[in-house]
This record gives C-alpha cells, sequence and structure tokens, in this order.
C-alpha cells in the first residue's frame, strides 16, 4: 500500500535566513503542511471530532531530513508525500521535495516523519490509540501506487 | 504609573533572514517574550490559574512597530519593557529593542502592544474580562519609575 | 491611485499557538507574502536586478496591526492588499485580513506597512534610494480602484 | 573525542502550537542555537572570518529527531551537545533535550545534526571545504568527556 499525494509551495522571503537559503526547520513545516493536505484530500482534518465525539491528534514522534540542495526565495517546489507505513496506531511518511524553477526538478530534501495518534487524557497529557476506522479506511483507499524506486532511508 | 522592565537577548541564525538582517516579524516575539519574562519577575504567569480556578489569557488587539536600525545574527539586544497604560480589561506596553554589540547602544526598533484580558468561554470564543486583582497589584507594585521622556507613539 | 491585490491564504498547524488561535506574528508574515504576490502578479520580483544591475531591497520601517478576531487552524482566508501610497522612496500598504469560512467574510486582523527602497552600500549597510521608475510604472498600472470605504488608521 | 556543550532555555508562547506543546519544527532551531553557542564558547563564530579573510558557513545536511515527551509554554529545558565526529568536511553532532521543570529531568527528544563545511562560489552556490585548522584545534581542544552511554542513533 501506498497512498500518495502531491502539492506545490512557493519560498516565502520569511522562510530563508541570512545564509540566502531556506532555513532547514522549514523543510518539517513544509511536511507537515503536505501531510494535512493529504488529509483533506481524503476528506478528513488533522482536527475532526469522530462520529463518537472523541478527538484524536498526530503528534510526531520521529521526523528525519536529509538535505540535498538548498532552495531560495521564490522559487517553487513539489512535495511529494506517500505514506509508506499504516501501523496499528502511526503513519510513516516519505516526503521529497523538488526544486521547480529552472531547468527541471532537483531532489532538494528528503525527510521521514513518524506521526502517532493519541488521545487527549486528564492533566493534559497524551495516550497512542489505535487509528480510528474511518481514518484508516480513507487513507486506505487514497489513489495508490507501487513505488518500486522509493529509496530506503 | 509605569511598570518597568528589562532584559536581553542574542540574535538566533533562524531569526534572520536573506536580506541578512533579522526577520522583521521576529520582533513582536521578542516583545512578547520580554512581556512574560515581566510577569514571571512579578510572580505572575501569563498562564496561570487565578485563586478561584478561573484562567485568563492576553490575546494582542494591536502590535506596531517602527524599524529604525536591523539587528544581524548574533548581536546582542536589550529590551526594555514599559506599562504605559493599566486599562480595566488591557495593558499598554511600550517596548524598545537596543543593540549592545558595537561602541554604544543603538535604538533599533519601538513598539506598542496593547492585550486583552480574556477569559475562553463555549463554543472556544474569548471574552473580555477585567483584570482579576492579583494581576493588577503585581503590575502596579513593580519597580516604577516615571517616563518623562518616553515618546509618543 | 490604489493598486489593488487580493490573494488567499489556509492557516497552517504551525502558525498556531496554544491560545488555539494564529499567533499574532505571523499576521506581518502574511502581509509580507500577499505584497510579494503582488510585485510578482505586475512582473517584478522583490529581488529582481535592475537593468543597470544594480538591486533594490525594501525593508520595513513600520509596521503595525489591529487584531479583531482570531483566526484557527485550516480556516481559509483572503488577504487584500491596497497600496495606500506610492512615494518617492517608500510603499505604504494597507492589508485586510479576512476569514472566509463560515458563513460571510468576516475581518480578522488589518494592517499598515511602510516598505522603504533601499541599495546595500558597503560594510552591509542600507541606504535608502528612489523607488526604480520601472518599478514605480509597473505599480501605477495595476488595477486601480479608488476605495472611499478604506478606513484611516 | 567527544567535546560537550550544555545550555538552558525556556519554552516562549510562539514556540508553542494548538496542541498545547511545543511544535515539533522548533527543536532543529533549539539543536541550531546550541550549536551556535558552542562555537561562542571555544572562541569562535558561526560566520567568522578566518585569518586568510575567507568565510565558511555550516549548512545542515541531515537533521534527525526522536521526539519523547511534549515540552510546553514556560517549561525550561536543558539542552545537552556533544560532537560525535569530527570529519574532515563535516560535524556530526547529537543532541539531547531534558526538561528541568517537574521532580526531575525529563529527556524530551534526541536529535542528531551533520553540519557540512561550505564556502560560497560564484552563483551563490557553495563547495564543500576542508574544516579550517582554526576551528578543528578549537573544536578539538573542548572540554571532553567519554561517553559510554550515549546511544545509536
Amino acid at each position: 500500500m501506498a497512498s500518495e499525494f502531491t502539492a506545490t509551495r512557493r519560498i516565502a522571503f520569511s522562510e530563508t535566513d541570512s545564509a540566502g537559503i531556506v532555513h532547514f526547520a522549514n523543510y518539517p513545516k513544509f511536511a507537515e503542511d503536505v501531510e494535512h493536505a493529504f488529509f483533506r484530500s481524503v476528506g478528513l482534518s488533522i482536527a475532526t471530532e469522530l462520529a463518537d465525539g472523541t478527538r484524536v491528534g498526530w503528534p510526531r514522534v520521529r521526523s528525519s531530513w536529509n538535505y540535498l540542495s538548498p532552495l531560495r526565495f521564490e522559487e517553487e517546489c513539489e512535495l511529494r508525500l506517500v505514506v509508506r507505513k499504516l501501523g496499528d496506531k502511526s503513519i510513516t511518511y516519505a516526503i521529497e521535495i523538488r526544486r521547480l524553477s529552472g531547468d527541471q526538478p532537483t531532489l532538494c530534501a528528503r525527510g521521514t516523519t513518524v506521526a502517532v495518534c493519541v488521545q487527549g487524557v486528564e492533566g493534559g497529557h497524551m495516550r497512542s490509540v489505535p487509528i480510528p476506522a474511518l481514518v484508516r479506511d480513507r487513507i486506505e483507499q487514497a489513489p495508490a501506487e507501487r513505488l518500486k524506486d522509493w529509496p530506503k532511508d
């Protein structure tokens, strides 16, 4: 199973740093944005209340990035999100970011995110819970494509 | 009445942009940080629960900045916060940011913030409420200094 | 003269804070993004090199915001930018941000930005310069609309 | 060889998100700040010009994080930085972040950063270069401690 979703974005000035490139801590934000857009694309929201009134959240337990080529102000890039693993209580995403400006797309960064499904419990704490059936179904039914060439992290 | 509080900070790399200077949207964050440090300095927290179990918040209704001289990576600056007006339901702060690196302090930015005291109500909405007596007392008892020379905004 | 430009954006999770609303320091970033989109819409870039090889920048000398209604995660909003004054060396923009989610658009924030045209000089310093004719022409030819009802700041 | 450096910081309101916890993309910024403080602690700056007038930069090629326990507004945390590998052209850092608020320190996040030494070349591009002797010497002479218990990434 490999659900896939692609979005584009243009680099904002506030995302650059004084080295003249996108500050590296913005890439996990880009990935989170495309993950949320993926949820919306299958009729979900990260913040949606479920039918039984409960509400789940998706904190990250892992975010790992390799930076290959810097992005700069106003460049357009493509963000490709792939669901690499749909576990009982977690989703593992792979993200590739390619620069679209220029002659041909260039792979700029590659990331992996593991988000865990949680519910809030008393005292403001969170407890991991099984991914609700509704969410699991929607993700499994998302456009799938076997990605033979997806590199190991 | 003019309670006053001063803090210093060093510019982080992630706060700069590709013009080589601190991105202007960071200054309101600096001001918010020093406002919170001021609250702590008088034994309060922006997020403290009051004796009766209620909790107030302080969203901004106004934030206004004049930028005079750019700050750069690793420069140290001084943030001076002054309570200009302690209203029934709001506090007006003036903030001055001075570069400490270099021969003599240079005024870099001057801001005004108006924060309103609110309580959450059903539906996630907020309603302005009188500033709790505890908070008002602590702020009024903060070190005061008549600032004849404080400029009009 | 009143050149006008409108864009929309959706609130990202990373733009919210633990009060459950958009952190107020993001609004100036939103305004900067729409200002840059306005430049692109008239065939310019904030970072474009001019015909004679010189390059100008647009640091802000003023950014002032009134916050009327909080925005939340995933809400869509409209950003309307108006050139209120095209000076010799500066541009004054007014920005209105409206929530589009919900029954009818709600005015959430109103801002004013003054950006000064500068050139870098030796030592990393900046000097204000007249707005290049190319930039002035493009802005003056941008779609104009007399905005009788635009409120005073 | 394991040079080590420890700093503390307090969580700012702007670093939280509407889940009520520190947004995960802030941790790489925290790590970068402590890395820069480490450089300053041995008399260097990330941005220092070398004796021969050249200037090197340190873009990241890898940033990897495991999140164990969320941090919240105003909590104090300790950031421990360890130089795990001083390569010819890169430095590998390990970072541990512990919450200091509460009964006893709690490990909240563990990160790895690989920063590459580069010089700018024509066209705004960067080329990896050997770490200058001055920088290497200072890092090697930083307080060292064999960390038998440092976990594998």
